[in-house]
């Protein structure tokens, strides 16, 4: 196996021949038998442990043992460790998803802070077949099936083009010592069934199991890279990145044979699931929308337009000024006053208001649909709303308008008009000017 | 099941309930159910029934039970008796392949000479998920894990959306009658493997491994049609069809990141296995070439050609002509000849031979490597390769050249240059023209 890894190293990692890196080291067989692998081929690399706090003493004779392996062989040592139980509660998670967490950031961090270069890790051919059924048994997609990637960013996998069998093989011949795995002995349910039930059986089926899957991942992944191909390019012609909008052009995805499949490609890492109500949009009248845990889509004249959905305590959120000196930091940027002549040059960043009318405290919030103004030059009122969509403002940015109140009345939509009530009567009048800067 | 039989006809396939089609009915659970839900929907069908002989009396059993439930129930019927033996032996095929490939033809002729417009067959999501499984052995890629076809042409499929437990249970709960499936029992050993010993611990794994399946496959058909259309695009793209011959443009091929899959999708219905070196071929030399069992793949100028092979025996093909009235119908055309006035205007689909050295037999062929003559106005011998490298013909070109001749010398290089020594010594002199007719 060290002549096989080595060649695969040549072909697939040669970047970590001219680097230094990190082994995820957390000594169960898989990351020991690493660990050999790249000693006997004087590799320049360090380990890095983690001590999750999971199994009380064993946790910590597992981070004794690596360290004393590191000592022993002269091997530059990481080690942190972590309250896995009190941080899976305060975010919410299970030990599994907290323990994965924990663990990446602190690589991450590692990686930027050390000289290393990159992190490895012992994944093998078990772990992505493994990981092929699970996603299998929730029903999966593409992307799903093609294991676990080699690489990510700096995160390299060397070991998965070899079976958990032949690793544990070059252990015993080769004599190593190591730990059981914590992460095998608490991985879930689902996990270790397909490990001691379907594996095997699957085993007793093909002989050439592991092969076919190799083969497997290999063409899934090619297809994948050029399926994403497509999506990329299809992204640049339907597509318009607009601040935090993704805007589709409907025309041009009109254009497309696969229009579902599509919009699952370009939507798919926003929370939606009822595609056929998705599909649904591109014929509905504007303003009609769908909203994902995190994402609102919306039909938008010619365009279906897609937002993050601000958090509910965004969505209310109302600032307070209190003086002239006052300034406020807010999702479009800063509100503050300054003392002006009155100054023709039509400015929507800009609004001159009449001092005298000016009665703190103001306020900064949405438009609500209730809102309404009387537009400077005009002596009846208008619901903001309309006012901004005889401007063609987007039905998408009509609900994200910021208006300028006091305790009573809109004084400004900001960005676009302030209401009669607050012009200045007297141009020869010193006036309040209250000016957005953009971010 | 009935009521969601009759949804998914109305959501799927609705050409059924438009027009009278055939169940290929065996008899087995599958198709009586089928043949069952079909009546109670009270569809315009008519049952198609194969013997395979296969099992002796027990497929004339069969036969006589579909026949005798087709009379019952005033179905039409159709059956035909097959000698499958003997058709595998003859076509060097397996029992297996031999039924399928047997049933088909007849289906297909059923289809042409009946009113029926469709034939739909019983297969149901266990076939689905056995043929998944099965290519998953043989380590296929992305078009071999989208489970049976709904639709292919003619025939369709509307079981695929239930399990066979769905599909016994209907044939329990209607106490239906039925005869153990011939294709069931004759099913190689991998399916029936997979059947009785993968799937039940699948099952077992996760209750909702049915409902899984269905979206894998609706996902991955969905991924495939994308990806089919982007294979299209590509092709209209890099690919000039030009006759016989697929030529891929390597310089518009250059642009694409994904060359190797693509090359393996541009390629893939042609036999061709080793991608690495196919790939090699768009860096290599004009003349270097891959053989498949039924395809040439050559470096040629600009593109990557390719051709299907001719089968041994026409490679080495000879066509004699005995005398004036012969003709010769061959690959490129007809061969005959004229009796004809000297004349000038040059055309290279006509050669104007000097009668007094015209000597019977001539022989039509390929050219041959080691092939020389004196081309027109030379003295000269060169070889026929050379003269058409000079005049630019591709390398695949120059390998398909025919050429005339008599018992010892070249005639005529067809299509481009007469042999000096049999050229017209006298312009007054009656002369004969061989005429080269394209198809």
């Amino acid at each position: 196996m060290l002549s096989e890894f080595q060649q695969h190293l040549s072909d697939q990692f040669s970047e970590l021949k001219k680097s230094s890196f990190l082994i995820a080291c957390s000594g169960g067989v898989d990351s020991m038998v690493l660990t050999d692998l790249c000693l006997k081929s004087h590799l320049d690399f360090a380990l890095a442990h983690c001590n999750f706090q999971l199994r009380e003493i064993e946790a910590d004779k597992d981070e004794a043992f690596v360290k004393d392996y590191a000592l022993q062989n002269g091997i530059n040592f990481f080690n942190k460790t972590f309250d896995t139980h009190a941080f899976a509660e305060k975010e919410k998670l299970s030990i599994q998803e907290a323990a994965r967490e924990l663990r990446y950031t602190w690589f991450k961090e590692l990686l930027k802070n050390t000289k290393y270069d990159y992190l490895i890790t012992a994944h093998h051919l078990n772990d992505s077949i493994e990981t092929f059924m699970i996603n299998l048994f929730r029903g999966t997609g593409l992307a799903g099936l093609t294991g676990i990637p080699n690489k990510n960013d700096k995160i390299l996998r060397p070991l998965l083009v070899f079976s958990r069998a032949q690793i544990e093989d070059y252990a015993n011949k080769n004599e190593l010592k190591w730990k059981e795995d914590i992460t095998n002995a608490s991985t879930k349910y689902v996990r270790n069934a397909i490990r001691h039930e379907v594996t095997p059986i699957l085993e007793k089926q093909t002989p050439q199991l592991y092969a076919s899957f190799l083969k497997i991942f290999d063409h899934l992944k090619a297809d994948q890279n050029l399926l994403n191909d497509y999506i990329s390019q299809i992204k640049t012609e339907v597509c318009i990145e607009d601040g935090q909008k993704l805007k589709i052009s409907i025309k041009k995805l009109e254009t497309y044979t696969n229009k579902k499949t599509i919009l699952f490609h370009l939507l798919k890492d926003k929370g939606f699931k009822a595609w056929d109500d998705i599909v649904d949009l591109l014929s509905a009248e504007t303003g009609k929308f769908k909203k994902s845990q995190t994402h609102l889509l919306m039909r938008d004249g010619e365009f279906l337009s897609c937002k993050k959905l601000n958090k509910m305590s965004e969505i209310n959120k109302s600032y307070q000024l209190d003086n002239l000196t006052d300034k406020v930091s807010f999702e479009a940027g800063q509100i503050l006053f300054e003392k002006a002549d009155f100054n023709l040059k039509n400015n929507p960043e800009h609004a001159l208001i009449n001092p005298k009318k000016l009665n703190f405290p103001l306020f900064l919030r949405k438009t609500k649909s209730d809102d309404k103004f009387s537009p400077l030059g005009m002596t009846s009122r208008k619901r903001v709303w309309d006012y901004l969509k005889d401007k063609k403002v987007s039905v998408l940015d009509r609900k994200e308008q910021w208006v300028l109140t006091d305790q009573s009345n809109i004084i400004w939509v900001v960005g676009h008009q302030i209401d009669e009530n607050y012009k200045v009567l007297n141009t020869d009048q010193k006036c309040i000017k209250v000016v957005l800067v953009k971010p």
